[in-house]
């Protein structure tokens, strides 16, 4: 009487998960202090301080008509005209307000644009390692996740594999730079190479190639390091964003697709996205929200913060003899498992108390994710406990 | 390249839109104040006071990771238990807030419990008249709406035809109380003997058939009317309920699914909703209104305003020789078209600037729905103009 894939989805909620009770258990047992929970992607900085400010002036100046009322399906017209406007800005791009339709967060963004573009039997190319919700995302909707590993090296697109894994049946591409779990950036030469191959696949298959690009930590990058805006590189890119990250409102679940006027079937596309968030039952993103992106897009939280955590731990962890890829965004560390299973490491790292996600889930066997959007505080205590679980498997 | 059937869902957005858009169109003309607009289900009354409150209290006491971070996907667990003490009360029931799952409002609510049940081939019955988006739920979860008619006189169920459609097929019945767009309460008699018949098909069948109740505008009720608490009636009672009305706060998306621990498979059911909820892209409700719901539950907006407007409203047309289904909840009158095609009706109407839904859409045709939820002064000056259109069809 029930959808069992439904109640897979519900019952297998993630390794991610299982590792948080866990850690809860063992917290209860010998204090909070002292299990390093690594496990979870949630920001831990406060939002720009502009946006309670934002929040606390709407209301005292606006209606609750305003606030609290619905907004159109593709969301409040003045709140899309400020992101085009400072999308524009930033990118010497020309974006309209009507190439945005608004969403309850990267998540949504990307199930509507799936569901708009896909049907039964068509594949997606996606990039191991990669968040493991695209699975369920595509899989509800027919179609298939081509899984497509990367240059084991560098965590780059590994181009020989992804030219064989096109085939006809390929509607779209998804890439997610900065990275989850890796925390890779693609180099302006992997965006540029991408573009190349997949206007030649284009030509080739007579039909289009869309590029979706999953860019909740656009703006969480270091060292300077630029992440290169896709639709400047090649024409039938799609944007799927969140605010999450930037403005650190993850619970609050805001952000856009971005169906850009050059992409092939614009109007079409655009129409499908409106159809496809209202098959899935959003209505519009929450109206509060919208108000305050009007005034507030384009500010980003202090992220200074995570460059402190990310020295911090990748030093100390490859001082230990640890292998890990230097993050170059977002807020994660993607260590390499010093032995073959993964799983069997993150077992062992419980005996210590540390909570390392396995990344089998993430596609990629071989390695753990660390998390470490955490206080610093944690991170500096935890290295103890690392040091004991690097001494298991030195020889 | 395209899914054709978003496609169309989102280029025919509905009647509705189509007669906004008109609205707009020659409010440009004549004057807003010359254009009645009837057309829009969207509350024009405030949230209650100390909800606005709750949120300066909130900024002004909590921290940014509390306030906007991630809820657990089931949702905040304060949240979820001020909600069930305060139905516990109210209806003197005993639910648990494990059998709480907070949503993106009523339409996630609906979207979420028919994915978890639903698949290829099953049945779903509804009543009509009924909100047109169920059928976009039913039907891209590759199940199939039986409609049901009511009874024509009262709105009421009509049990033989519900008989003759309750197959071996069918896995749920939604009702819809006070009703969208009739505004018709189904009263104690009704609930009980559809109680009775589902209980003994239920028996015939030997499977379960869920009872979905879908009430948004539960509170939204005239002249001391009882909604009866379906759960209370119907063991295999599943409620999808959403803050928008009660609070105003349509915006905002904010509900939940209440799966009940004496239902069949009731612990399979909730884990089939937190699936479904996942792979619909709903990360969890927005964090900052679930912690608003914790302290706000249980309050309603002052509705003494739209009972005003619905007096004032049906006792106009019925004097003018209307025929209307006398209200009982919600904001909607609905009207007889003195002809049999409404759509028709609908076109003469807009001669007098009228906007009228055709309720085609609704499954009944020969109807129109009258949202009444506008300012009452608009309702006063657009009476003279239900006069010239009723003048049109007097003999």
């Amino acid at each position: 009487m029930i959808n069992e894939k439904m109640k897979n989805y519900g019952n297998n909620r993630s390794v991610i998960r299982d590792l948080f009770e866990f850690g809860n258990q063992r917290k209860a047992i010998v204090g909070a202090d002292n299990v390093f929970d690594f496990s979870l992607g949630n920001p831990n900085v406060p939002a720009p301080k502009e946006v309670n400010e934002t929040i606390r002036e709407l209301l005292d100046t606006k209606n609750d008509i305003y606030l609290h009322g619905y907004t159109s399906a593709q969301g409040d017209a003045a709140c899309r005209e400020a992101i085009v406007k400072d999308l524009n800005k930033r990118f010497n791009t020309s974006f309209r307000k009507e190439n945005l339709y608004m969403t309850c967060g990267a998540a949504a963004s990307l199930k509507i644009i799936l569901t708009a573009l896909y049907a039964e039997g068509d594949e997606v190319i996606v990039f191991t390692p990669y968040f493991p919700e695209y699975k369920v995302f595509v899989e509800t909707t027919g179609a298939k996740v081509i899984e497509t590993p990367s240059d084991p090296s560098s965590f780059q697109i590994d181009f020989e594999i992804l030219e064989k894994n096109l085939t006809c049946s390929t509607k779209s591409v998804i890439v997610n730079s900065p990275n989850n779990p890796s925390g890779v950036v693609y180099t302006e030469e992997t965006i540029t190479k991408l573009a190349a191959l997949l206007e030649k696949k284009q030509q080739e298959y007579g039909h289009p190639i869309y590029l979706i690009t999953d860019e909740p930590y656009r703006e969480l990058v270091y060292d300077g390091i630029q992440v290169p805006f896709v639709t400047k590189y090649y024409r039938n890119t799609i944007v799927c964003y969140s605010f999450s990250k930037s403005l650190a409102l993850p619970g609050e679940r805001i952000g856009y697709v971005l169906v850009p006027d050059e992409i092939d079937d614009s109007k079409d596309i655009y129409a499908a996205v409106c159809g496809a968030g209202r098959a899935l039952g959003y209505v519009c993103a929450p109206s509060l929200m919208q108000h305050v992106l009007e005034r507030c897009t384009g500010l980003v939280s202090d992220l200074s913060e995570y460059l402190e955590k990310r020295d911090l731990l990748y030093n100390a962890l490859t001082d230990m003899g640890f292998e890990c890829i230097h993050p170059d965004g977002a807020f994660y560390l993607f260590m390499k498992s010093p032995i073959e299973d993964a799983k069997e490491f993150s077992e062992k790292a419980k005996e210590f108390d540390l909570l390392l996600v396995p990344a089998d889930s993430f596609g990629t066997p071989g390695f753990v994710r660390i998390a470490y959007c955490v206080a610093t505080d944690m991170i500096r205590r935890s290295l103890p406990a690392f040091e004991k679980l690097a001494a298991v498997y030195r020889k």
